[in-house]
C-alpha cells in the first residue's frame, strides 16, 4: 500500500444508528470536526423517531451539540432511510445492533459497529485500527459470500460489509501487545488487571450508589472479551482462502504463533473517561527483552493508519511516560484527542518477563474513534 | 499454647504515641471500646505537648473524640512520660520512629509499632496478628541481646522490647496467603495488583486533585514492601537458634519453604478506607487446587488469636463471599469491625493456579487493630 | 403526657412494605437491633414474592443482612398477609404506594409510611418525631371520619391509620427551625440552599455519570416539597375540630404563627449520605436574636420523643458545632446513628436575621429512623 | 472607545510569574495558543530558578507542557530578569506576591495579577473583564502617583502599574449583577451559596480525606472577599479625580448606587474545575422583572472586551441554559474555553426578586483567562 493513499479530495456521506446513546453521541462530536466524513443521518429507536435530535438526546457531552445536528429529525433504524450514505457508523446496543446491522449490510450499506454481536463472526474482521488493518482485506471475501438474513440464501454484495472494532477494555492492550510482538515475537502469557472507568457502562449505567468512593471488582462479561478478541485481532491473515487465524488452544503448530493464554480481572473504578490497565507479559520462544528494549518497541511502533494519511491517526500510536506515577486517566486521556494509548511504569516483572500500565481513552480510541479510523482505514484501501 | 489464655481480668495501662496523626486517632477510637486497655498517656510533637488533646487533634473519625480523652494533656515522645505504661502503640511517622521507639525499647517499654523503621531488624518480630504470632517468641531473643541505642553496650532488658505490624496492603494479602499454604504447601509465585485506599496515604496525605476522578499507577516503596515483608511474614520461626527464616532467593533447599516470588503493582484509587487486591497465586510444588477447595481453606482457616480468646480477634479471619461481585470497600470494610479479611472471586486463573480478589480494611486489620490485636496476643502470652 | 410513658415491656410485631428497596433494607437493619419492635413479615413487589429475602434483595448496605432475615420469605404487599402486624413500615415506592397504604389501613393496620402520597391528606397527621409529634392526636379523628378506599362508604375504624413522616430535606430544616420558633417566636421568611447526598435518589438512582465530578442544581420535585412541608409540620394543631393548621398564604390573621416564605434551591453533590442544608431565616415580628441566643436555643432544645422515652431518640436532637468548618456530612452524619441534626457556622447575616448550616442522615433521621420514632411516639401515646 | 480597536498586528513579549502554580500552569497553557502574546519568560522561587521549566514544575494539566516551554529556564521573580517584557501575569501566592509585585510596577513593568493583595488598594483597579474595564482608566492616576516601595518617596512612572483581578468565587457573580443592573438599576440585597471546586484550593490544596464524599461549608476568607470586591468591581469609576466609588455602608446620597448587602456562604464540593453559585437577588429601586425579563437581559448582556476585539472574549458573556437541571460543571465548565459565565434555573423567588444558578470555571474566566483579557484591554486601551 502506497503512503498516503487516503485521498485528498476525500468526502464520504455519514449516517449514525443509535446516535442518542453514549457512543452516538461521541460519533456525532467526532464528525462535527470530521475533514472528510459528513454527518447526513441519524437514527435511533421509534420512541425517538420524528422528533429533533436536540428534542430527544439527553446530551452529555462537555461540548454542546453541534448546530448542524441540533434540528436534524432522527430516523428509525431501518436501512431505506438511509440510503445514500457511503458509511454507517453503529451505536447501537447490543440487544437490537446484531438485527439491524446486518438489514444495513444487506442493504448494500458498509456498517462500521461498536457493538458486540458480530465481533465473533467469522467473516466480519474485528479491527483495531493501530493493530490490524490488514484483516479489512477479508471485506470482499465477506461480500461473496454473503447470504441473506431472512431468507438464509446466497447473495453476493458489492458494497456492503459489516467491519467491528474491539471492546474498549480489548483496544488498550492489543495496541502495545502488537508493538512488543513485532519486535520480540509472539507473546504467550499475560497477565492484566483493568480499572475502568464508568462511561464504559453507558447512560444511566453504573449507578452512583455502586461506585463513589469504592471499587466493583466485576464486570459481566468483560474478562471473558478481553481473552477472546485478543486472540482474534492479533491473530494472523491468511489470504488464501483470506481467513483470520484466531489464537486459540487448539493452533495448528505450522504457524507461527500460538495461544495467548490470558489470565483477565476486570474492576469498575469512579473514573469518569480512561481505562488503565496493569499488565505483565511473557514470550513464546523466552525472549526477556530490557524495559529499555520494550520502551523502545513502544515508541518506533508506527502505524498503517498514519502512513496512509488517516485523518483520524494519532502521531504517536504509543505515548510512553518517564515519570514513575503516569500515566493517569485524568491527565492523560485527552493527549491527541484519546486517539492514541498512553504506557508507563515499563519495568521487570518477577514473575512473568516485562510489566507495565497502559492508559486508553474508552470513549474515544476505545469506542467511536476506532470505527471512524476503520471507515478511513477503508476507504484509504479503496473499501468504501 | 492453652486455648483462651488470654486473662479473664487482664487489665493494662497503655500510651499512644502520635495520637494525633491519622493512625493514632484510631488507636484512640480502638482504646476508648477495648475491654482490658486503658488509654492514660498520650504523646505527640512538641508542638503539640502541653496542650489538651482537643485543642492540638485535626479529629478526622467520623465518631467524635472520646469524652475521656478530649481534655487529656499531650506530652513529649520521651520514655520518662510513659513509665507505669504496660504497653506503648506507636503511630509516629516513620521520620521519627525509629530512634524514639528505640528509645523508649531501651527504657523497658512494650513498643508495637505501626512504622516501617524495624520491619526489616532480624531482632524484631514482624507479625500479622491473624498469620504469624509465633514470631512473637523472638521477644526473649529480642531482650537478651538487646544494645542500648546510645552508648551502643550490651544491656538485656527484662521487659522492653519492639515488635512490629506489617504495611496495611501486605496484611490483607498475608491473610489468605497463610491459609492456603496450611492447606496446600508453599506459595512460589504471586501476582498482585492493588487498589489502595487514600487513608492509607495519611493525613493531609494524597491531595484531591491528584486522585478524585483519577487512579494513580504509582505508590512511592509500596511495591517493595509488599514484596520483602511477605517473604519475612509467611517465613518460618526456628526456636534454636531462635530465628525468622526469611524466604529470599537464597533459601537453603532443606527449609520447607522456598522464596516468594512476588509482581506487584500498587495503585491509589478515590476510595476512603479499604484496599482491594488483586491476586494470583501457584504453589512450590505443583498443586493445582480447585476454587472449591480454596474456598474451603479460606473458610475453615481459624487463627491463634481467636483461640487464645484475644478480644479483638474476628470470629471469621477471613469472609469469603459468594456473590460475583463482592468484596467491594464501600460495603465490606467495616465486616467485624474491619478486623478481618474479605476474599471473593475465587475462580482459575489461565496462567498461575488460582486467582482471587481480597479485601481488606487499611486503618483497621492493616493499621491499629493489628497493632492491638498483636498487644492482646502478647499478653495472652504471657511476653506483656 | 407523663414522662417515660413508653411502655417498658413493650413488644410490637412489625411487617416492612418494600423491604427490598433503599428505604426497606434500611428499616430492616434499624428493626434487627431494636429493642421491642420485632419483624415478622416482610413485603415487596409481586417479582419478589415467594423468594427469600437474601435470593431477591440487591443488599447495599454496611453491615450484612441480619440472619433472622436472610431466609424469610418475601410476601406481597396484600393486607391479609400481614395480619398480626402491631406496626407498618411502608418504603414503598410513590408510584404504587399510595393505593397499598389505604388497603392496609382499611384492614384496620397501623402505617408508618415513608412515602409522599399521603402527606398533603388534611387527615394524616406529617410528622417529624423531633418536631410534632402532637399531631399524631390527629389519629382519632382519622379513625373517625375513615371511608373505605374502594366503597367510598364511611368505614370507622378502630385500630388503623396512616402516619407519614417528611421528606429527607424537610426534615432537617424542621427541627431547628422549631428550636428558633420556641425561643424568639415564628420565622417568617427562609432561604435554604441543599447539597443532597445521592442515597436520597434511591437505587440504581443517580447515574455515576451525572455526579461524578458534579454537581447537578435540581432535584425534581424538591423544592416545592420543602416550601409546602415545612408550613405543615411547623403549623399548629388545634384540637377543637382537631385540624392542622397549614401556614400557608391566606393564614386568618387571628392565628398566632403566619406563612413562611421559603425559598429553596436543592442540588444534587457527590456525597453518599447525609444533606447539607445552608439556611437564613428571620422572625414575623423583627426579633434578632444574636448567634450566641441561637445557639442557646438550639443546645437547650429537647424532645417530647425523648422525654416520653423512645429508645429511638437522640440524646441531643440538635448538636451544635463549634468548629468554623462543620458540620460535614462524612465526618458527621452517623452521630448517635444519625438519629439528630448538626447545626454549625451560627452568624449574623447581611440580609436576614441569622444563618447556619445543617446537616442531617437522610437514610436515617431523613427516612427510616423519623418512621421507626414516630411508631415509638404511637406507642408512648397508646395510639398503638 | 471605537469597536475593533485591538491591534491587528499586536505582539507582545509576556513574562509570567509563580509559573510552576496551579494559576501559573494555567497562564502557560493559555499563553501557548495565544495570537499576540509571547512567552519568553517564566519565574518562580528560588528553589526552581535555574532549572528548566520540565524540570522542577509538577504539571497537572491535561495536556501536556508545551513545546516551547519545556526546556525554558525559570528565573527567580526579581524584575532584572524580566526586562524587555511587555506584560507580566503574576501567578503568586499570595504570601509573597505583595513586595514582588511592587518591585516589579517600579521597575516600568505592567503587572496582571492573580493575587488579592493589592485588590484592596485604591490605586489599583480591581477588574472583571467582562464587567468593568472602565477601571482600568485609573492607570494614568496610579502611575502618577506611584510611591517608591522601599524609600517611600514619590516616583511617578511612565508604563508601570498594577491590575488585579478578582477572587474565583466573584468574577462568576459580578457578570450577571452587572447584566442586571444596566437592565434594572441597583441591586441591593443578595444571597450567595457557592459550591467551589477543588482546583480553586491550589495544589496540593484541599487533601482528599477532606473532600472525598463530603462537603466542607467553609472555605477560609472566602465570603469576605464575595461581599467585599463585589461592592468595587461594581462601583462607579469617577473620573475627576479618578476614583473607583466603592459601594460600602457609608455611601453618600447622591451616588447613583448604593452599597450591595450580600450573604455569602461558601463551600467546597468534590468537583475538579467550575465553582456554582445559587444566588437571589433583589434591586434597590423595588423593581421586581419577571424571570423572562432577567433572561433577555443576560443575553443580550455584551462587553467591551468582545467590542474592542479582545482575542480571548467569549462570544456570550453570558450563556443561559433552558434545561431545568443545567448548568453543570462537568458539563459546562469548558464552554468557550471557560471564558463566559453560565446562568440557567433563572426563577422568582419568594424571599427577593428573582433567583438563578451561575456556573463559571474558576480557573479560566475565574483566574488565568481573566488576567488575559485584562492585559488584552489594556493593549486595546493603549495602555501597555
Amino acid at each position: 500500500m502506497d503512503p498516503n493513499s487516503y485521498p485528498k479530495d476525500c468526502f464520504k456521506k455519514v449516517g449514525v444508528l443509535g446516535a442518542t446513546g453514549t457512543v452516538g453521541q461521541r460519533f456525532i462530536v467526532l464528525l462535527s470536526k470530521h475533514p472528510s466524513f459528513k454527518l447526513i443521518k441519524i437514527g435511533a429507536s421509534s420512541r425517538s423517531a420524528g422528533k429533533t435530535y436536540s428534542e430527544c438526546v439527553r446530551w452529555k457531552q462537555s461540548v454542546p451539540i453541534p448546530e448542524s445536528v441540533r434540528g436534524m429529525v432522527v430516523q428509525e433504524c431501518v436501512p431505506e432511510y438511509f440510503e445514500g450514505c457511503d458509511i454507517i457508523f453503529s451505536g447501537l446496543d447490543a440487544d437490537v445492533a446484531g438485527e439491524i446491522e446486518l438489514s444495513f449490510r444487506a442493504h448494500e450499506l458498509a456498517v462500521f459497529s461498536n457493538a458486540k454481536n458480530h465481533r465473533r463472526d467469522e467473516q466480519c474482521p474485528l479491527v483495531v485500527p493501530l493493530v490490524n488493518p490488514s484483516h479489512l482485506d477479508l471485506i470482499p471475501h465477506q461480500r461473496a459470500h454473503h447470504v441473506h438474513p431472512t431468507t438464509q440464501k446466497s447473495m453476493p454484495l458489492s458494497k456492503g460489509f459489516i467491519v467491528t472494532n474491539a471492546n474498549c477494555s480489548t483496544t488498550g492492550l492489543a495496541v502495545p501487545f502488537k508493538a512488543l510482538e513485532l519486535a520480540f515475537g509472539p507473546i504467550d502469557r499475560v497477565f492484566v488487571t483493568t480499572l475502568q472507568a464508568i462511561s464504559g457502562g453507558g447512560y444511566p449505567g453504573v449507578p452512583s450508589l455502586d461506585v463513589l468512593d469504592n471499587v466493583v471488582p466485576y464486570i459481566s462479561g468483560e474478562e471473558e472479551k478481553i481473552e477472546w478478541e485478543l486472540c482474534k485481532i492479533l491473530g494472523a491473515f491468511e489470504s488464501h482462502p483470506p481467513k483470520i487465524h484466531h489464537r486459540q488452544a487448539g493452533t495448528p503448530e505450522n504457524l507461527k504463533c500460538g495461544p495467548i493464554h490470558v489470565s483477565a480481572t476486570t474492576t469498575r473504578v469512579p473514573v469518569l473517561d480512561g481505562h488503565t490497565a496493569i499488565v505483565s507479559v511473557s514470550f513464546a520462544d523466552g525472549h526477556k527483552p530490557t524495559p529499555e528494549k520494550c520502551v523502545e518497541a513502544f515508541r518506533k511502533f508506527g502505524t498503517e493508519a498514519r502512513t496512509l494519511g488517516c485523518p483520524s491517526a494519532p502521531a504517536e500510536a504509543i505515548h510512553v511516560h518517564d515519570e514513575p506515577d503516569r500515566p493517569q486517566p485524568r491527565l492523560d486521556r485527552y493527549f491527541q484527542d484519546g486517539a492514541g494509548v498512553n504506557v508507563g511504569r515499563v519495568r521487570e516483572c518477577n514473575v512473568l518477563g516485562i510489566k507495565f500500565v497502559v492508559l486508553s481513552n474508552n470513549v474515544s480510541i476505545g469506542a467511536a474513534t476506532s470505527s471512524v479510523m476503520n471507515a478511513e482505514l477503508a476507504v484509504a484501501k479503496g473499501l468504501v
